[in-house]
């Protein structure tokens, strides 16, 4: 894909010195860059590339003043780093935006209710009764099952999963190979000792603005809803049980594991590998630690450690000692 | 979906009070319940619900003597929690009954044997000769590989991939993004220190009432089987690696691995983010709690917890100890 | 499929003793073996099998000496457990070659450049601008992504997702449900405490002789690239960050994470379940215990266990001291 300057002038506010017209297909950074590429210059102690790139042209400080003549074209800014991460987005979004229509072979099952710039890729299933907003974009061989609804500029990328009744909110993005919805994990053991299986038929609900990664699995409840909050960010290989619900703008980190009916609450930062066990609760602003293990019910604010975790500070504590047990107590081993 | 009054009533062993040939099409909390919708009555504390609730009928205890005048149907049973779990599976199991019949494009190879009442979900693959038995459905973009056997009953999501020569008993259930028969992962170092891939020609067997939950990967074995006995539930994501064998109604919750040549025993309870090392011996009825990480065998009955594991209870009085270490071993530290 | 004598005597560098036309299709245990099987003997205790196997061929040592008649053929090698190896290897790879073609349906974008034998299963879809090399296979529903190269004879089973810009080299394994090149986890917080994403432009590029196991996910870097590097062997469902990068023949057991922005040495052995922090590196030939989780740099050779991990030795020391806290200090209680 190729912008004019600018386009991407535009696109980030800032204006063009140089030729308007020039058409850059690539950013780069500004040691690496080849002509049509586009770079930026944030960090001062990169500034002697900007005389020898190879850059068509490169976006710089609004006071950018030269210390020798430039043989390439600038975007100036207010915040060359900000308007960087703005043409990344730009990019990625006028790549997107062009996705529309529907390849063949899809499937698309009965009663199916559509907005605007659907892009559906082939091999992709569509159950009946499901409704998407505008600009949904489902990337092929995605299974979306009956009954489910999707909003508004929502992505699903290929060899997603969705199960029926399932409901996502607006801008949302889920990568593939994830899963929504599955049965949880609930068996009731009989009088042999053989487990029976507990039916499941509630649903999960995923708010607007989530990101959900690659490989993870969202369990549906049992009945009601397991609910995912508004601005909630799911890394990779995350599994969240039956009947959690998860507070808006929790960040969660790769193959961390929420049992059955946890409740976490808002703006929570959780690390990576972390477990979290059934039936607790996680107040608001909670900080856990990668690979800890959570049992108990967890104050708003609480930062946290260990496995079973306490006290973030405490466990650091004790983890000194812990390395020094055979200094200290060596004298006491015989 | 739709039942009378009399469907369910029959399905559960309950019987009407009211009138059997009105419809419900949902069911929902007792507190929430609204037209159309059926509900149980279990816990007395909700007692008061059944007076102004919207459910058209409530699943109640055969003795139940309401205090106040009715406007709803009920429906008597023994017991109604179970009743209210019976109609649960009920509900599934009428859902997926009605799914039968092969949807286009799907893929079919050679020799294929099948039962009655198949469903196969479109963008299905299925190999050369495949066999399954009755009553089974396999849903969309699920690739089932050459010589595979599906016994009767078995339910296979979107998205599944089964390896060639996989055994699959019946009543199991297997969900999305699971994979099946993924060669194990075995190398030899070379004279270089490069690694030499040891090839796998067995494959996974598993037997009767198996559930796999999503995301799970089970790899063959080098020669001979991997086997999941019959009645082990697998949640989300975990790892069985080549020639791991799981004991009858062994439960294991989320995200554990097990590596290679384990042997775990019957009845065994082992929790979420387990890892069990490879070619130990694990006996029946053993319970492990979570994250914790088994380096040795263990006897029947064993009940372990840490990194390594060892006795429970010991581990958790360690821990009580570890926590105050720096109040116990302060005095030391200079 | 079926091989005579002469066929796998040649394959494996060895020569037979008996009818070379004799025919094989299966190869088993030795105790086990049924006549249409091929076997192997190489450890002396099961010597006796050889005289009651049902095996139609033995690979033996070219020094065997038997002791009694025998009712089968065998193929003399120097080294017969490497020889069964090689039998392997070689059952695996005919099967393998014979698969070639294009199963319809499948998608090929725009520009496709292919090398020969390509085998491209129904379901899988192939974007704009793609090239792969010699006797590549792709298997059933597995998607490729725009502008991603394929290096000759690498194997791409079904429900894999390659995001575009992706590329992979030869000799490579990639199994069922993998995803390479979806979106890092990178959020700004802003004003309101709500996370914007960071887009992500880079790619990830995976050397030869690259394996990586089911449900694994690599992110594609911020800008730049995720780099995977020659003969690095990845078990299941390990979790590979954005701008990560792994030095040549390092082995990763199954269910470890690596975070974002790591650099990870050559020829290191990594266990299961471990964590690695953010932005730290590890040097060459360390070695990392199961369920470790790494917060700092980590010198060449480094061997390492804990959680925070440290040295190897010390962890284990301290942990036999951990295991009799309660004795040692049972005393301090009160």
């Amino acid at each position: 894909m190729k912008f004019s300057l600018q386009q991407v002038a535009e696109a980030i506010g800032g204006f063009v010195e140089g030729d308007g017209a020039l058409e850059v297909s690539q950013l780069a950074k500004i040691e690496d860059a080849k002509e049509g590429s586009i770079s930026f210059l944030s960090n001062p102690k990169y500034t002697n590339f900007i005389y020898t790139t190879g850059a068509t042209a490169v976006i710089v400080n609004k006071d950018f003043v030269p210390q020798k003549p430039l043989n390439l074209a600038l975007i100036r800014v207010l915040d060359p780093r900000k308007a960087f991460t703005d043409v990344l987005s730009f990019y990625n979004e006028s790549k997107l935006k062009s996705k529309v229509g529907i390849e063949e072979p899809s499937h698309i099952g009965a009663c199916f209710s559509k907005g605007e710039n659907l892009y559906l890729g082939a091999f992709a299933y569509i159950g009946d009764h499901v409704t998407v907003g505008d600009n949904v974009k489902i990337f092929p061989n995605t299974f979306i099952g009956e009954n489910v609804t999707i909003g508004n500029n929502t992505i699903i990328y290929p060899s997603v999963s969705i199960y029926p009744d399932t409901i996502i909110g607006d801008n949302c993005v889920i990568d593939s190979s994830t899963v929504i919805g599955s049965d949880g994990f609930g068996y009731i053991p009989n009088e042999e000792g053989v487990y029976d299986k507990i039916p499941h038929i509630g649903n999960v609900e995923i708010g607007n603005n989530v990101s959900i990664g690659a490989s993870v699995t969202i369990d549906k409840s049992t009945i009601g809803h397991t609910i995912i909050g508004d601005g909630v960010k799911l890394d990779n290989q995350i599994h969240v049980a039956h009947n959690v619900a998860i507070g808006k703008h929790t960040v969660i980190a790769a193959q961390t594991g929420i049992a059955g009916s946890v409740r976490v609450g808002k703006y929570c930062r959780i690390g990576g590998q972390v477990g979290l066990l059934g039936h607790i609760n996680i107040g608001d602003k909670v900080n856990i630690q990668a690979q800890s293990g959570v049992a108990k019910n967890q104050e708003d604010g609480a930062r946290i450690q260990g496995m079973p975790a306490f006290d973030y500070n405490s466990f650091n504590r004790s983890y000194v000692y812990f390395k020094k047990l055979p200094e200290l107590l060596g004298n006491h081993k015989k």
